[in-house]
């Protein structure tokens, strides 16, 4: 599901973009942006990443640190970043290089003799089906390296300003003017390199996102708190090549030992690293996070994995990690009176306005999923094609996620840190069947699937949630595979989900004859491409590929070899680009030989087919009739220009 | 099955190997090398990849143009090439960027009215289960850019030397002394950049492979000619970017017309472009090479193609060209006369030994199996591991699979050349319905998975057959689906086999509890570890790795819960590198969850297991029963020293 070449033939690599505009000069920040990110986590490459795909648009993303990431942090990757990663394209470099996550052990004190542990139980570590990607891990610098590669082949060539801290922030006027030109944010800049230092940098910019970590100076600046409970988990993580006896070493495993405390080893890419995560009570208990030295950590592992052996030849990583179950109020500028006044100008993602313990593996993904949730949503405005009243759905929808996180992590945290339940009727301890049940329960959630939007301006209600069972509003776009028509490729129709800001309309087919000018898919198609009312037409703006701003893909119920390319509707074929080419890629088939019909899988109503109608950072918005041809027009109209 | 970090945590892309030894300079030539490869083509840079990953062997490869292939040229990629691909880490860039060719449609006149055509036939492109790769095409240049990565990834950061013509070579003394350190090979070079013109160079060489193409110079110089019809037929070539109603341009279509002609449409990669391949008969007969024009063969396809429209908008590329059936009496500078006297010092790989029409597509494909076929040889033999006695199969192997390729493109090239038959009785011309039987036939063939190596020094005689009958002695080791033991993660066997010049012994254990001390496979380890007979601790040098020459992998019949790690034989988790890390990558069970069990896939004998030898280059080399511990020693005893 990459095209390219539509408007000539290019030499090279075809994934570079070609260059559009003013290069980047990673010394020198321009006097006004269009948007502004702070800080380089995985939180702000998102971002950076996303926006850098818009040539119309001038970003830059600033950083205190002098270059990128090289060592630790996060390291887990769930199913549902995969995909994401997939939309940016580089999943299948990060299927290559990380360690897959397949399966998780529970250990658990041995019953025969409590200073031993037995392993208690195994399972798969992600349902099947749950995602086409599986659950991995990889060191959090390589990820930022994907993202940065990203986007230098970007047609903005998007590179990081490196040393520079933000110190000032200030929102002033022109703050409620929608699609106003000015640029209302001042920022102020510290230099952090020695050749600069004292010296510091006035930047104007449009919007501002903070991606700036736990300690954000941004959300600071803006007033806002972290509410929650601070630091009450001390955790020792190092990342190690060491030898041990214990055989489930390279698979997920969760022990609980009797006395020494619990421990969590996550096995990492290139299969001799591991990580190991070790709970070291509440801060100041056991341990303070001042004092705890590697060596405490390795003696620490080694009591709870007794009488298995583990012998540390080389500590990688190591960090000691106090965390709490936190969370802001709001992830922009605009307090809920003053909402409908102003339109948010200023923004915070990831770290900088939740916080959790690692133990769920989610921190990370998190972080990312909030600014690929911003990212389309500042483009559309800028661009624009939006009204900037969809900003205000980016911390309304994004906090719901975090809340439910947070209570998860909480959950998760207690469980994972409770000393293991001696006998049936210890009341304090875990029973580590419980424990074990749990995790199970939550798979979906930890895989990030789980995430669900409540209706809002750009998330319908699901009045015809039965038309597709398995697409459900609200949740991310779950692929499955078909066939493509003209080519007859088995691929996966979510891939066609690209981080290019596009929204996308999935019509999925009655049982008609797709060739009849009178099936229901004729008519939409001429709807779509004849109409006044169309949305297509409507918001497309002229002169553009006819799916630069929504782009529909039909999927019919018959096998690839039924139907006649010659005979679809034409608007399936658009024609694109300079010279008018044919894309042969909207439409699809059932794998059928394969055994896996996508109708089945989603539970789509054969008699009446339906409309998927999927946001830009792949979340089903819609699902409508096939006839709904107004109701679609509807659903666009309430957001969307043009 | 990519493992790193062995010798210790290392920041950044971990497919980076860490540099060794001086660096290639591209300016100069070295006086002496061990191998000095001629040409830049798909053969010679499959072979400099090879020897690239040996940082012990000098190797240079020079090139008369100025830089890398932009344009054209080849483009199909058989099933049994992306298996190779795998093996040198780049075929997730392939399957990412190249077009997939799925089906195959035929096309012959219309019986109503024959100045039209109608669709005649649709087969799948490529046998189920053939293979795990996908039958792709994509850019030469795009190829030759994944090696040249791969290249300078590797430890020797191998650069090719450009703008350097081949114009003579001495084979001098030193010819038969094996293991001799003199480089008895003198190749004189002529600059072809203006900057330099007419400035001469000398390089002193071990072993030379011309890999230069056609008009090989050193196939010239040995004074080897090439037999066979030269130029017997003329096609013309061409990339485009076009607009037609043609409703199979995303297919691999072959179509007959009664008077245009025929035409084979390859569909290519991005989505838009495509290759035309335009009969244009016998040289002279209705065009000659020279007096072709881009015009005339966009005239010809329309006319093919009648009544379907055809635009061409953009001609990325285009050629005409010439082809006859061709091939090399030997593809090494020893005669048969003197075999025995002395061993072989310079070698001929590609195009330069044989020439195919490009119809069936294996061109490109054959280059490079040859030049994988000698890569591990040369390597083997420079690194002291092997006998000079290995290189004799080189010529031999390769020149039997080139006869073979000719002898059937010969056929196909008839077939697609011949007027499709106007009526049952014409004798002349050919029954459409005659090729597409045969194409599916040889299905097989084009997927470059035919290839069968004969019985020689190093491939036994297949006595054992029946313990695993699919995987055929003399062809290339079969991947298949297997579970990972240690940490449950699905992976494709094959894939174990990567280039890097190491033999493998798959053990494919019998039901017996392979915990049992009393075990086939547990008798085999202990032979294999403790054994003076044993072929690995013949073979591997003191200090190195154990795995490092012959590298030993089991396959249980169990599924990966019903064993315990810390049961199975200590030789199977050995200890590597220098913290004596254990490699928990050499044990795997079958998918019974995916239901595809490789014992029964690949016909292994459950009762009796066996063991299967496999070479570097990926091609089965022995089938042995499992407790034949000394049969294995003497196979590797037959070529191998140390
Ligand atoms: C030391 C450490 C150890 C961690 N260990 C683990 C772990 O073991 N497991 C786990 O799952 N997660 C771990 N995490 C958490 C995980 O890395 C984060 O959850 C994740 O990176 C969040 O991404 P983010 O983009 O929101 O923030 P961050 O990754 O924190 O990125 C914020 C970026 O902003 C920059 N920045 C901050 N302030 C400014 C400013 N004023 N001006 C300019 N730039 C600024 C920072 O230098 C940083 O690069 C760790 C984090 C840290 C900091
Ligand atoms: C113009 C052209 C068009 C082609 N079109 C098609 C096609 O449409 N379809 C298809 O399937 N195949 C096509 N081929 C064939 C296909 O490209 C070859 O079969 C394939 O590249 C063979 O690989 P090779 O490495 O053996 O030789 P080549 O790819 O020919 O490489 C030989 C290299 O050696 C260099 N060289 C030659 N002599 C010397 C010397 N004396 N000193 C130094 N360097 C030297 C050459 O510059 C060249 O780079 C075409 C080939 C050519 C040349």
């Amino acid at each position: 599901m990459q095209q390219f070449h539509l408007n000539g033939f290019k030499v090279g690599d075809p994934f570079v973009h070609e260059a559009v505009g003013e290069p980047v000069d990673p010394e020198v920040l321009p006097e006004a942006v269009d948007v502004l990110i702070v800080g380089c986590g995985p939180a702000g490459l998102t971002l950076a990443t996303q926006l850098a795909a818009f040539p119309e648009i001038r970003v830059r993303i600033v950083e205190r640190k002098g270059g990128p990431l090289e060592l630790g942090q996060a390291d887990g990757i769930a199913c549902r970043t995969m995909e994401m990663f997939e939309a940016f394209g580089f999943s299948e470099r990060v299927l290559k290089e990380a360690c897959w996550i397949n399966e998780t052990v529970f250990w658990e004190p041995d019953a025969a003799d409590r200073r031993g542990i037995v392993r208690s139980g195994r399972i798969q570590d992600t349902e099947d089906g749950l995602s086409e990607f599986p659950h991995v891990v990889l060191n959090q610098a390589r990820v930022h390296e994907f993202y940065l590669d990203a986007m230098r082949k970007s047609p903005t060539r998007l590179v990081p300003n490196y040393s520079r801290r933000l110190v000032g922030l200030e929102v002033g006027e022109g703050r409620s003017g929608a699609g106003d030109r000015d640029h209302p944010v001042k920022v102020t800049l510290e230099r952090t390199d020695p050749e600069h230092a004292g010296e510091t940098e006035t930047v104007r910019a449009r919007y501002v996102v903070g991606c700036d970590g736990a300690h954000s100076t941004v959300r600071k600046l803006l007033g806002l708190s972290m509410k929650g409970d601070s630091a009450n988990q001390l955790w020792g993580v190092m990342d190690v090549l060491a030898v041990t006896d214990f055989p489930d070493v390279r698979m997920k495993a969760v022990i609980h030992s009797s006395g020494g405390g619990n421990l969590l080893i996550i096995p990492r890419e290139g299969g001799y690293l591991v990580r190991l995560y070790i709970e070291l009570g509440r801060p100041g208990e056991r341990f303070s996070r001042e004092d705890v030295t590697a060596g405490q950590l390795v003696e620490a592992a080694r009591r709870i994995l007794h009488p298995y052996t583990l012998e540390v030849k080389e500590i990688a990583w190591w960090s000691v990690y106090e965390i709490g179950q936190r969370l802001c109020d709001r992830f922009d500028d605009v307090p809920e009176e003053e909402a409908g006044e102003r339109f948010p100008r200023v923004f915070i993602a990831g770290d900088a306005c939740h916080t959790h313990s690692p133990k769920a593996g989610q921190v990370m993904n998190v972080s990312m999923a909030d600014a690929f949730n911003l990212g389309w949503k500042l483009a559309s405005v800028l661009l624009g094609r939006s009204k900037p009243e969809l900003l205000y759905t980016y911390s309304a929808e994004r906090r719901a996620v975090a809340q439910e996180l947070i209570d998860f992590d909480r959950e998760f945290a207690r469980m994972i840190s409770a000393p293991p339940k001696a006998t049936g009727d210890d009341d304090e301890g875990i029973d580590p069947k419980e424990f074990q049940e749990y995790f199970v329960k939550q798979g979906r959630f930890t895989a990030g699937v789980a995430t669900r939007y409540g209706p809002s301006l750009i998330t319908a209600e699901p009045v015809h949630q039965d038309l597709a069972r398995g697409f459900v509003v609200g949740t991310r776009f779950h692929s499955a595979p078909v066939i493509r028509l003209s080519d007859a490729k088995p691929v996966q129709l979510g891939h066609a989900v690209k981080a290019d800001g596009r929204w996308r309309v999935f019509a999925f087919a009655d049982r008609e004859d797709p060739a009849d000018p009178s099936s229901a898919i004729q008519r939409l198609c001429r709807f779509l491409a004849g109409s006044p009312e169309s949305p297509v037409l409507r918001h497309t703006p002229k002169g553009a590929d006819i799916d630069s701003v929504i782009d529909v893909r039909a999927v019919f119920q018959q096998g690839h070899r039924e139907l006649a390319l010659e005979k679809m509707p034409p608007f399936l074929l658009p024609r694109k680009g300079r010279y008018g080419l044919v894309d042969y890629e909207k439409m699809f088939c059932p794998d059928l030989k394969g055994g896996e019909d996508i109708f089945e899988l989603r539970g789509i109503d054969r008699e009446r087919g339906c409309l998927v109608v999927v946001r830009p950072d792949q979340y089903v918005a819609q699902v409508l009739p096939l006839d709904a041809h107004e109701g679609l027009a509807a659903f666009f109209a309430r957001f969307m220009l043009g």
